[in-house]
């Protein structure tokens, strides 16, 4: 075990300097101002929840919780997302309100890094769960407020794909047979490896009817088209079911006119294992990441004792500053240096200042190491200093 | 080891619902305005630094420390406090800056509680930290900023008392030798068990010249006429020297016109260790816990390899909502229920009452389980539902 410097962070945690800071501060209150227009409600929950309920429920693999231990000999967890900790309330505390609840968070989640490869393992997210309401309307909802939040952020290309898990897994286990062999092909999926996806379905022992199909559903990302097509491609009622409501999700999509932002991708599947309908991906432009993401999860809230369904999304702030590009610019700071002898005057000269809604420093010249580098820091600097009189030059 | 109910939270763990997060919103934006307003800017550290490093200085008690293992074997805490972790960030990637720096914060930071007793083990603090300025002028500074801070959020009644660790310490050793026999008594002060420090000091092998004095250190509590009181008690260099710095604090105060908030009390002391100078606590009426404290700290830095004054407060942002007793309103939400062939009218609405800041669900009809139960929570609720036409009851 190697010896620490003074310095050093454990992997993948960072510290937010001044200007990112404020960045994200702005794109934040933006965000969270369009959340409560459309009538959610923040609430926090802990940093630290039982590994045996709320971290089992939560789909983040294993290796990827931070945990310890407490006195009593449980197993404790940093939360590594925000919709297991919501259901737990919106299912306790909360279960008296009358469903349909829309509840929002703001809130750091953790995800332990295996080696440092740029990932950070907190990050915060943003976003909102619905839940009660097991109509279309209530993904509509969701994924037009997602996509207004992106908006007010002040992004400006990005897409969201939409796909539904119920059409990859009815033709995988129409086709495959079983779950097992499901997952293999899953996984490729997820990972986007479509060259593997491919090498995988050849090798397998089909029929060159089923591979073809296998193949094709690689075809079925675009635009509103790819529904009429997928349509067309299969006769299995599970895979029909879930394109008949991808097309009235779609089609309620139009009346909010979000539409040009997205795309439908029959190829989504996630490594959230509790999504149980229409799912979806926001990537922005120039960003190799996913920016945010959500779904319907219809059986993750009995876990907690009641049984109703859901819906939600998730936006990564890191990612979604990084996407907007520009650092934002704060209110400029002016400095006032005083001397001992007109401290009083300095002082009653920050305070209207301050009341004016300006940011200033006042700093005592005996305070400085180096004048020269302290005042390279701002554009405005006013001295109130010697004999005593009114300062003009601010 | 119990079995755990779904819904448990660990040890002192605790949900915020709506009303008191929208509470504590609108203290934490007047506060960090108000901090803003004097120049300071903010930064995040991570939840987690390395025991070695960060939580080896902060100066929290070793069983109070939330600690888990790395994969190399290192040791991480839940960050106890955030001023070893500032002080960290402006000794390593703002060292270039030019001090004197003024950083500001507000974070969650984490202290394990051992049994049930109502306090939280996670709680969120505002604060400031001045690094780079020994002046007297800084100190002040910090003092007359809290007191408008907390001015600012709303709370009315509140007093700050002023102490110097220099006094007690310079006081201890010359009367009672050694360090270990000024520790027992450091004890009942931060405790603020002036009965069992009696006691201690009558048992004590001292005269009664000496028992006498460190008796009269418990009067010296009160308005600023404690200070001419204190330098008549002893002769002691070390006590003088810091008595004189507290007067001139005092007269700096003055001229912030902050006084009538502050108290002197010479029977402060910290249990956080890294304390040099002069140090103050903060109390609501009415309120039976510290709700602010802070002070000088002018070792802290070398400990990241960069010697410099500092001096800062941090306020408990959840005992300040309990002081200021009241709950914030927050923009009432207004419902519109539509049904199918009025959704494209009920978006329209919507929006622009959105647009026009006001803050709207739309809901569904066939997604509410109980519609007397959900439209109870709205004051204004308004019905899209049948034949088309303008909706006039809003």
């Amino acid at each position: 075990m190697s010896k620490l410097f003074m310095f050093e962070k454990p992997l993948g945690m960072r510290d937010t300097l001044p200007e990112l800071y404020e960045t994200k501060k702005q794109a934040r209150n933006k965000m969270m101002e369009e959340i409560e227009a459309w009538g959610y409600q923040s609430i926090q929950t802990p940093t630290l929840e039982y590994f045996e309920t709320v971290g089992a429920v939560s789909a983040i693999s294993n290796q990827q919780l931070f945990k310890l231990l407490d006195q009593e000999g449980h197993t404790l967890v940093l939360r590594p997302d925000m919709t297991a900790p919501i259901a737990r309330v919106a299912a306790s505390r909360m279960k008296g309100e009358g469903y349909p609840l829309r509840l929002s968070y703001d809130a750091n989640v953790f995800r332990a890094q295996q080696h440092e490869g740029g990932r950070p393992a907190e990050f915060e997210q943003i976003g909102v769960e619905l839940i009660g309401d097991p109509t279309s309307s209530a993904d509509a909802e969701v994924i037009a407020l997602m996509v207004a939040v992106l908006k007010k952020s002040g992004l400006k290309n990005f897409s969201v794909a939409i796909g539904h898990v119920g059409f990859v897994n009815a033709l995988f286990v129409d086709i495959l047979g079983n779950e097992e062999r499901a997952n293999v092909l899953r996984r490729f999926l997820y990972e986007k490896n479509y060259v593997g996806y491919r090498e995988h379905v050849k090798s397998l022992p089909l029929s060159s009817i089923d591979k073809q199909q296998l193949l094709n559903l690689l075809q079925l990302r675009g635009n509103h088209k790819i529904i009429a097509e997928a349509r067309e491609m299969t006769g299995n009622s599970g895979a029909r079911k879930a394109i008949e409501e991808l097309d009235l999700l779609w089609s309620q999509l139009e009346c909010y006119g979000v539409t040009d932002f997205l795309k439908i991708d029959l190829n989504i599947v996630s490594h959230m294992s509790y999504y149980t309908g229409m799912l979806f991906e926001g990537y922005a432009e120039n960003l190799g990441f996913l920016l945010c993401n959500g779904g319907r999860y219809d059986q993750l809230l009995e876990k907690f004792n009641r049984s109703t369904a859901a819906t939600g999304f998730g936006i990564r702030l890191d990612r979604l500053v990084q996407a907007l590009g520009e650092t934002a610019s704060s209110t400029p700071i002016s400095l006032i240096i005083f001397s001992q002898e007109r401290r009083q005057e300095a002082i009653e000269i920050a305070r209207e200042k301050r009341e004016n809604g300006e940011r200033v420093v006042l700093q005592d010249l005996a305070g400085i190491e180096d004048v020269d580098l302290f005042t390279s820091r701002f554009q405005n600097v006013a001295y109130c200093i010697g004999k005593p009189g009114k300062e003009s030059s601010l």
